[in-house]
């Protein structure tokens, strides 16, 4: 049996990650965090803090894809755009809310005053369910299949913890990596995409040519939701290289 | 006098971003490239290697940008989908082009054959003009107002270099980012929000909170194409933090 694929996007939200600012960390984590729960990110966009284009992103995503992640925009200041767009998209209101004010107010309590702009982050659109923070306590939102996270890696990562019970995954994609040292993907480009079509799309093949100074290679990336064709692949895969006379090394994934 | 802004969508390319393995750091170095030149990345996609998806998002976006920048997808084997599905999206034809043959067999010649795969990358839509590839010799190439690069970085970057020339810019926006060490982003929130909206649009500002083992703070970041303005936004953001008993410090932007 078959489990169906379940696919998502991911929406990075944030003038500073098109002004090349801010180098942008999350899409990679959040990849690699749904994978095992099977959870395939198919595609990502980034917008700037502009309503309309979160607004129109959102509703384009979230009608295309099983669930849609969102990052950064929901803190204190006036470029935070991002919780209002959300409700506008899904055409509710939004006010400050008690549970998400009470947890602001126990955080500041005897430390700092939760003035207006700190009230901003209390702030959920109607419906929602917020999402725990474990780092700096301002919550995030869950509407519909649309989850709403802040932009700062360390807080968006303790976010997730709060965010994969509530996911129904599907086939889970593994890969595996064949490292080939000294082999130009030129010379294998071919065989390679006959091995793919000898899968009958039940496994698919990267290609990811490396140089360093101690010479060049290609690593061939596996994928799939099948163990059986996957383990297959990477027999097929380590046998294709040795042909060209070279000697294959399973690896760990690249970081 | 005030002159256009220009916009431009930079579009990423391959499976490999969307699953984790690779950390892009190609959208940065677009950002950072076409800025100084008064080209703006105002929105950014990331797809699979899939045509459909590369000629839709590539549709949508040269139809909405003055600039497309497109990163992956056109080396030699059987996943990079990027040239056809450009030709596609433009509804032109696609074959192997003899200047672009010239330009491999020159780099092959003496060193390894040009062999069928290799060839796929001599393969241009018509109507383009090649982008020259000082790193590894197989070009991209420029089909109205999309540019397409290769995906490796620096690849990528060395292509950047045939690009500037050929683009005509607006406003060149500017930006620069005063540290405030000790300040909490939820206390001067109110007062940046301000700041904004009294330079009807002539400035936008940008607040970004950090923490660090020494402590905390924020960086407010000013953006603005008119000189006098953005000089006036510094001089406010100084007075603004100082007027909250802390010492501001200009300071070029965190890398």
């Amino acid at each position: 049996m078959t489990q169906r694929q379940v696919n998502a996007a991911v929406l990075l939200i944030g003038d500073e990650l098109l002004s090349g600012r801010t180098q942008d960390i999350n899409l990679q984590a959040i990849a690699k965090y749904l994978a095992p729960l099977g959870v395939q990110v198919a595609e990502a966009r980034v917008v700037a803090d502009v309503p309309e284009a979160i607004v129109a992103a959102v509703n384009t995503l979230r009608a295309s894809y099983d669930y849609v992640f969102t990052t950064g925009g929901i803190g204190p200041t006036h470029d935070d755009k991002t919780a209002d767009a959300v409700a506008a998209a899904f055409g509710v209101g939004i006010d400050v809310r008690d549970d998400a004010r009470a947890i602001l107010e126990a955080h500041y309590k005897g430390r700092t005053s939760l003035n207006e702009s700190r009230l901003r982050m209390a702030r959920i659109p109607d419906g929602a369910s917020l999402i725990d923070n474990p780092v700096s306590k301002a919550p995030g939102f869950q509407l519909g299949n649309v989850f709403v996270m802040a932009g700062v890696p360390s807080i968006m990562r303790g976010m997730l913890q709060d965010i994969g019970h509530r996911l129904e995954g599907g086939a889970v994609v593994s890969a595996r990596t064949v490292r080939a040292k000294g082999v130009p993907e030129g010379e294998i480009a071919d065989a390679l995409g006959e091995l793919e079509s000898a899968t009958n799309g039940a496994v698919s093949f990267g290609s990811y040519p490396w140089f360093t100074p101690e010479g060049f290679g290609v690593h061939l990336v596996a994928r799939s939701a099948d163990a059986a064709a996957l383990e297959k692949a990477v027999a097929d895969l380590m046998q294709m290289i040795r042909a060209r006379g070279a000697e294959p090394e399973e690896i760990a994934e690249p970081s």
